[in-house]
């Protein structure tokens, strides 16, 4: 059962606001629970039907004093996808660690869409980059559609907000995707680098085009005149990846 | 101005039985709209606003017959985006023409999310793919959230609906992503090939693994399960491209 007074706090956590002020986000659906039950996250509260919950018992056992078993349509009417029919967590929010520059790092600048966000995400996971760092007017990464597209890869990439044009400028190595840049297939890449993608609609702001130490194009053989930042993210890293290990 | 008629019409248009009725789908927002202009597609009707009639004046003159000046809140109001403010047009679904087996070809089993759709169409787009074949349980490609994620490549790429263990079993080169398959890095390609994709949460279904010549595992190196099918559509598009000039 979800009281009323949680059902409204619960919602409240949809917006940014409410988030900063309680220093909480909300987890929702059985992929994005378990692998949050997996991780270093500090859990506050677990809601979760009587499927989930006999499905998982195992892995719920050091969690019993924050769980409570709901109905599904309780837990469709609290949280933001009426697909959800498994589980949601209340989780809180980590305190932002140090960047590691000894590591490679995707930077977003001014990224918007949730599920864009959510996706590259899960993408850094994929191809092993632990960190992402986004400009500060990018889309909040506990947006509960970021959570959502990431798959579970949130509790895995730490996500970092700063001020991209200083950490481009400390970068030995800073890569980014733009339409004059030099085919990828046929670069060499060094690590560690900070690889930088633009915006949706207005590509890379020229305050940072500057610090690339090297501008790549994704060859395209067609009619399209972009591909889409998380698309561009992937074949990016794909190629990176790739050229790491054969060069 | 839009009539209430006219603007029941359109809004009935957002349902895919309206559509297969009336044998016409729409159209939103100015990249799409124009790069609709651009092309063979029958135009029935076109909304737009002043801003959007003086800045395109002279690509829109052959359509004067079938243009109306529209308000930027009745767009709103009619279209199924809160953002389009410059135009929406109706236009004729064409004629299925028959697939060209000797162009390689991407398959969809079960493409459910008209957003993956969309953006599949502008990566195959991108990639100089001509058609798209998806199984028919799939999303209608007229569907407004396809056409709008296609940011204009609908116009370009054919879209067909047919069942594919049909097409797989009659074609030579058969390429699929698995968890199970070979590094693509590492492979060769031939043309011309279908490269088939899975359902978004069930991956391709067994009856269709079976026409594969060629399981391609795109390489991991983290702590994700998968890549969305849009993700790995680009990154197999990349590779295909890449292998096929360099080998």
């Amino acid at each position: 059962m979800i009281s009323n007074r949680e059902s409204k706090f619960i919602k409240s956590l949809q917006l940014k606001k409410f988030r900063q002020l309680e220093n909480q986000f909300v987890v929702e659906g059985a992929k994005n629970v378990l692998e949050l039950l997996q991780s270093d996250l500090e859990v506050i509260r677990v809601f979760a039907t009587n499927d989930f919950l006999s499905k998982y018992q195992e892995r719920l056992s050091e969690y019993s004093e924050v769980l409570t078993e709901v109905k599904e349509a309780d837990l469709k009417k609290v949280g933001s996808f009426t697909s959800n029919n498994a589980a949601l967590a209340l989780v809180k929010v980590p305190e932002q660690s140090e960047m590691d520059s000894s590591q490679s790092i995707l930077a977003f600048d001014r990224i918007k869409d949730p599920g864009n966000l959510g996706t590259v995400i899960r993408i850094a996971d994929w191809y092993g980059f632990k960190q992402i760092v986004c400009s500060t007017e990018s889309v909040d990464c506990y947006n509960p559609k970021v959570i959502s597209a990431t798959m579970g890869s949130f509790a895995r990439v730490q996500v970092h907000y700063a001020d991209l044009g200083e950490i481009l400028q400390k970068s030995k190595h800073v890569y980014g995707t733009t339409l004059q840049g030099d085919n990828i297939h046929e670069l060499k890449f060094q690590e560690p680098a900070v690889v930088v993608f633009g915006n949706e609609s207005e590509g890379l702001a020229d305050d940072l085009r500057q610090y690339l130490t090297q501008e790549v194009f994704i060859p395209g053989y067609g009619g399209a005149e972009s591909l889409n930042v998380a698309v561009s993210t992937a074949v990016f890293c794909d190629n990176f990846r790739r050229l790491l290990k054969f060069q």
